[in-house]
C-alpha cells in the first residue's frame, strides 16, 4: 500500500496531506456548499460521500450539493435519507432524491449541464466551500488525474475555497492520459475553444490545483456503481431501426455521408438499441461527441464503426466495468473525457454539427418535447444535456415508444404537460410506428404527420378529432382548444388511461 | 444618374447587367424559393418586391419567401394580399401576413434567427432560386455593399442559383465600410468565429458573389420604412427603472462593473424605455452586441454611455432615418453590422457573456416564457433572436407590463399557453411591480417571488390560491393542477377578464 501510494501520489507535498476520511468529513459544516465529482454514477468520491452520509445519521446538518450529473444510490440516496441536502444541482436520477424534490423538501435547480460552470464563474451560485474530487493519481507536477468522469470537477476546484482529493487505488491506472482538461476564462476574457476536430486535444491530462487549497487527501478503493444494461426489446429495436432508416435516407439524399456527423446519444433503453443497431449498419468511421460513453460505444469501436469517441463520463454496465482496464488500454487513443462544459458546449456542438438523439417523456402534436416532468408536475430526472445538444445540433432527434404504461399513456399528446424543448429545437421524432422529419414544415403540417406516422394507432382518431376541432374553433398557427389541451392527461389521472372512450 | 451609377456600381461587368425591374420580375416562376434581403424593415429590395407584388395582382403564382426577419407592409403585406406566399421564414411582424398565418393559408416556419443559415447549408430548406439583395454599392472587386441590414443576405447569395442586386442610389454612401461579412464554412469544416472583443472586424466590407450567378441588377431609389417610435409611458418607465435597479445591484454585488457586459436589447416600448433610462445611469463605456440598432442606441452613443455597438440591422424611427447619413458619418467607427448568423451566434453570445433583455407576452409562475403565441394558438411575430440570446447570455432578462388589455389580462399566469423559453433560460423577470432574480432558486421559490414581486396586486390572491392548491393536491417540482392550468385564459375568453371573480 505504501509503495502503491507513492506511485499514485507522485508529489511529495500532496503525499503529506493524506488524512483519514473520518477527519475529512468533520470539516464539513452545516450550510456549506460542496462541489463533488461524479457523473452518471462514475467518478464519485465514494468513500467520502458514504462517510459523510453516515455522519448525517448522528448529526443534524445540511449542505448544498453540486455535482456533474446523477450520483449513485449510496451518494444521493443515502444523503437524502439522512436529510442532508438542502439545494441540489444540476441533475439527478435517484428515486429517493426524486421523491424529496417532488415533495418540495429538497430544492432542485435543474440546469443545462454546460451552464453550471458559467453560473459559478459569475458568482450566481457558490462559492464552493469544499470541492471533493475523486482521482486516480496525482502527478509529479501536482496535476489531479480524474477517474471515470470529468464533469464539473475542474470548475469546482477552480472555485472552491478548499479541496479534498479522494485518491482511489483500485481503479485502472489506464485512466491517466485519457482526460483533456480545458477551462475557459471568464466570459468577455475568453478565446475560442480551439476544437475543430472531435479528437483535438486542447488541454492538460489532469486538473491543476493551487496546492494551498488542498486541505486533505483521503485514500479509497471503492468501485464505481454500474448502470443497468437495457437489452433491446421488440419496441426499442423497431424504434432504433426507424431512426437508422432516417439516417440512411439522409445519406441517400446526399445530406450526410456514411461517416454521418459526430453523434451524441442519450442514455436508456432506446439509445442502447440504436447503438446496438449501428453495429450492423452501413455507417463507418463515425465519430461520437457525446455526454456519456455507454457499453454500446465500446462495442461500436470494436466493430470498426466508431473511430473516435469523446464524452464527459462513462456510464457502463457490470460487464464493461469488469473489462474497463483492458478496454482503456486497448482503446486509449480512441477515447477522451472532457469537462462537461466542453462536451456540452454550444460552441463546439454547433461547430462540429453534431447529430443528437435523446429520449422524450412526451411530445405534442406540434413537436414540443417534455423531457422532465410527468403530468407537468413531478420531476423525473432533469433536462441534463438534452437542451445543450438539441438546440445546437445539426439534426436533433427525439425517440420515444409511442405509448407508456402498457398503452394506457400516449406519449404523443395534444399539448405537452411541460415543455423542455420547443419545436424550434426538435427536428425528428421517432417512435416504433415511424418517424417524422419536421424540418422545413409548418406546425399544422407537423401535426398531421406526427398523428399519422408516430402516434400509436389506437390514439389517432381522438388526436384527429382534437386537431380538427382546434382548427375549426380556434384556428391559429398552432391550433389548440385550451379547455381540452390536457384532457388526455386528466382522463388518465381519473380513469387510468388516455383513451377517452374508456 | 449615369455618373452616379458608375460611381455606385464600380465594376464594369456588373454595370452591364443592369436591367429594368419589369424584366427582372418576370424571371420569378411559380413555386420558386426567394431569399431576400431585409431585417426589421431595413435593407429590403423595395422596388423589386413592390413590382413583384404588383405582378401578383394580375397573375396566379406562389413563392416561398425567406428573409432576414420582418419586412415592411409593402413587401410582406402586399405580397400576402395578392396571395403570393406559400412558405414564409424565419420571422415576420406584419398584421396582414400574421392573419393569413393564423388562418393556416401561409405556412410559417418560425426559426431561431441564427439557424436559418445552417438549415440552408444542410440542404434542409432551399435551394434558393433567386437571392434578391439590396445594395448601396458594388465595389471595383465586385463586392456587394449591403444597406441598412445584413441579415441572411450573405448565405442567401452563397446558396442561390441566381442573384438579383437592387442597387439603391438614394441611401447614404456612408454605409460602405460599416459591414463586417463573415460566413462560416459547413459544420465540421469550420474554424472558430474569431470574435473575442465585440469590435473585432473579422470579415469583408461587402458580400462576395460569383459574378456568373448575378442575373441582373436593378436600380432603385426607395427609402426604408421607419419603425414607430415608442415614447416611454409611466409603466414602461417604471419597468425600465426596475431593470436598471437590478443592474445596479449587480454592480454593487461585484458581479458586474459599470461597463456592464455587452448588452442585447429587444425592440418595442419597454426596450426603448430601458435604453432611454440608461442615458441617465451610472453605466459607462457599455458595448452593445445585439440584433438591431434602434434610435436609443444612437442616443446612448451620443451621451457617451455606449462606446461601440454591433447588430445585424437598423430599426429606426423617422427622425433617425432623416439624420442617418450624418449619424453614420459621425459614428462610423462605433457601429458595425454583421450577418445575423454572427450577431445571434451561440458561440459569440456565450463567449462575450452578453446581457440580454427581451419582451415576454406572458410568463408563468415558474418562469417559463411565451414570446409568440396568444392563447397558445395565434402567432404574434415569431421567436426571432430571443432564443439565441436568452439561451446563451450571461444574464437573460425578460420584461413585460404585469397586465395587458387594461388589466384584464395578467401576463404572469399559472401555466403559459405556449412555451418559447423554458425557465432554464430565464434569469430575471421584470414588471412595473418589481423584479425577480430567479438565478439559483428552485421552482417553488420562483413562484412565491414572482407572485409577490412581479404580478399585478389584483391577481395575487387568485395566484396564491392556485399555487397553494397545487402544492397540496399535486405536489411535485412544479406543482400544477392541470384542470385549472389555463383557467385564467379560459375565463378571459369567456368573460373578457382573467379576474376569476369577475
Ligand atoms: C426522458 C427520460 C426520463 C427517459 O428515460 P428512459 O429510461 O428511456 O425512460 P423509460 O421509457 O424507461 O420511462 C421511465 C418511466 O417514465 C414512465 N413514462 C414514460 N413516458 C411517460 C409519459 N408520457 N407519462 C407518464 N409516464 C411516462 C415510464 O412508464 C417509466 O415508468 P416506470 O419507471 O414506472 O417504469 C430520460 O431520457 C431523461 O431523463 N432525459 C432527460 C435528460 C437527457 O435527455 N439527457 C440526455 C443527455 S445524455
Ligand atoms: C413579445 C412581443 C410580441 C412584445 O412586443 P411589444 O410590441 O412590446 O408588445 P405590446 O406590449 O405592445 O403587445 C402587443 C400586443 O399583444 C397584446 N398582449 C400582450 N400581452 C398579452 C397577453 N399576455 N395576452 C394577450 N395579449 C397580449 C397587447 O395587448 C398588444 O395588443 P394590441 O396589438 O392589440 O395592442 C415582441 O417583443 C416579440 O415579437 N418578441 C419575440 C421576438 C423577440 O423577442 N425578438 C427579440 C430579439 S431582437
Amino acid at each position: 500500500m505504501e509503495k502503491d501510494l507513492q506511485e499514485t501520489i507522485r508529489n511529495e507535498d500532496f503525499l503529506h496531506k493524506v488524512v483519514p476520511v473520518e477527519e475529512a468529513i468533520t470539516w464539513i459544516e452545516d450550510g456549506m456548499i460542496l462541489g463533488v465529482s461524479g457523473f452518471t454514477l462514475f467518478g464519485e468520491p465514494k468513500l467520502f460521500l458514504q462517510k459523510l452520509a453516515e455522519r448525517g445519521e448522528q448529526e443534524d446538518f445540511k449542505i448544498d450539493l453540486y455535482t456533474g450529473a446523477s450520483m449513485s444510490e449510496s451518494a444521493d440516496g443515502t444523503m437524502v435519507e439522512n436529510d442532508l441536502i438542502r439545494y441540489r444541482l444540476p441533475y439527478q436520477g435517484n428515486p429517493i432524491l426524486r421523491k424529496q424534490i417532488n415533495l418540495g423538501s429538497v430544492s432542485y435547480i435543474d440546469q443545462h449541464l454546460s451552464q453550471t460552470s458559467e453560473t459559478l464563474r459569475q458568482g450566481v451560485i457558490g462559492p464552493i466551500d469544499y470541492a471533493v474530487i475523486e482521482a486516480t493519481a496525482i502527478t509529479e507536477d501536482g496535476l489531479i488525474i480524474p477517474s471515470g468522469s470529468v464533469g464539473n470537477s475542474p470548475i469546482f476546484i477552480e472555485h472552491a475555497e478548499n479541496v479534498i482529493v479522494e485518491v482511489n487505488l483500485n481503479l485502472p491506472k489506464e485512466y491517466e492520459g485519457l482526460h483533456d482538461i480545458y477551462i475557459p476564462n471568464a466570459q468577455g476574457k475568453r478565446s475560442p475553444i480551439p476544437i475543430t476536430d472531435a479528437s483535438d486535444r486542447i488541454g492538460d491530462i489532469g486538473i491543476r490545483v493551487d496546492p494551498d487549497k488542498v486541505k486533505g487527501i483521503i485514500i479509497s478503493n471503492k468501485n464505481d456503481s454500474p448502470s443497468p444494461l437495457f437489452e433491446p426489446n421488440e419496441t426499442t429495436q423497431i424504434i432504433a431501426n426507424n431512426l437508422l432508416t432516417f439516417l440512411e435516407e439522409e445519406v441517400k439524399s446526399g445530406r450526410l455521408t456514411e461517416e454521418l456527423a459526430p453523434i451524441q446519444s442519450g442514455v436508456g433503453s432506446v439509445a442502447n438499441a440504436v447503438l446496438n443497431g449501428m453495429k450492423h449498419s452501413q455507417f463507418r468511421n463515425v465519430v461520437v461527441a457525446s455526454e456519456v460513453i455507454q457499453d454500446g460505444i465500446f462495442d461500436l469501436i470494436e466493430a470498426g464503426v466508431v473511430k473516435f469517441a469523446y464524452a464527459t463520463a462513462f456510464s457502463l454496465s457490470d460487464k464493461r466495468v469488469a473489462s474497463l482496464k483492458s478496454d482503456l488500454a486497448k482503446h486509449c487513443n480512441k477515447i477522451m473525457l472532457r469537462p462537461q462544459e466542453i462536451s456540452n458546449h454550444p460552441e463546439v456542438i454547433r461547430r462540429l454539427g453534431i447529430i443528437a438523439f435523446n429520449t422524450a417523456i412526451e411530445a405534442d402534436i406540434y413537436g414540443n418535447v417534455n423531457s422532465t416532468h410527468i403530468n407537468g408536475t413531478h420531476m423525473m430526472n432533469g433536462i441534463g444535456g438534452s437542451g445543450d445538444f438539441t438546440r445546437n445540433s445539426r439534426i436533433s432527434i427525439f425517440v420515444t415508444p409511442s405509448t407508456a404504461k402498457d398503452g394506457r399513456i400516449s406519449t404523443i399528446v395534444p399539448f405537452v404537460s411541460h415543455v423542455d424543448h420547443t419545436n424550434h429545437d426538435v427536428d425528428v421524432i421517432v417512435t416504433e410506428n415511424g418517424y417524422v422529419d419536421m424540418r422545413g414544415l409548418a406546425p399544422r403540417e407537423i401535426a398531421e404527420q406526427l398523428i399519422e406516422n408516430c402516434m400509436h394507432p389506437q390514439y389517432r382518431e381522438q388526436a384527429w378529432s382534437y386537431f380538427e376541432e382546434a382548427k375549426k374553433k380556434s384556428g391559429g398557427n398552432t391550433p389548440h382548444i385550451l379547455q381540452k389541451a390536457h384532457a388526455w392527461h386528466l382522463h388518465f389521472q381519473k380513469n387510468g388511461t388516455m383513451l377517452l372512450n374508456k
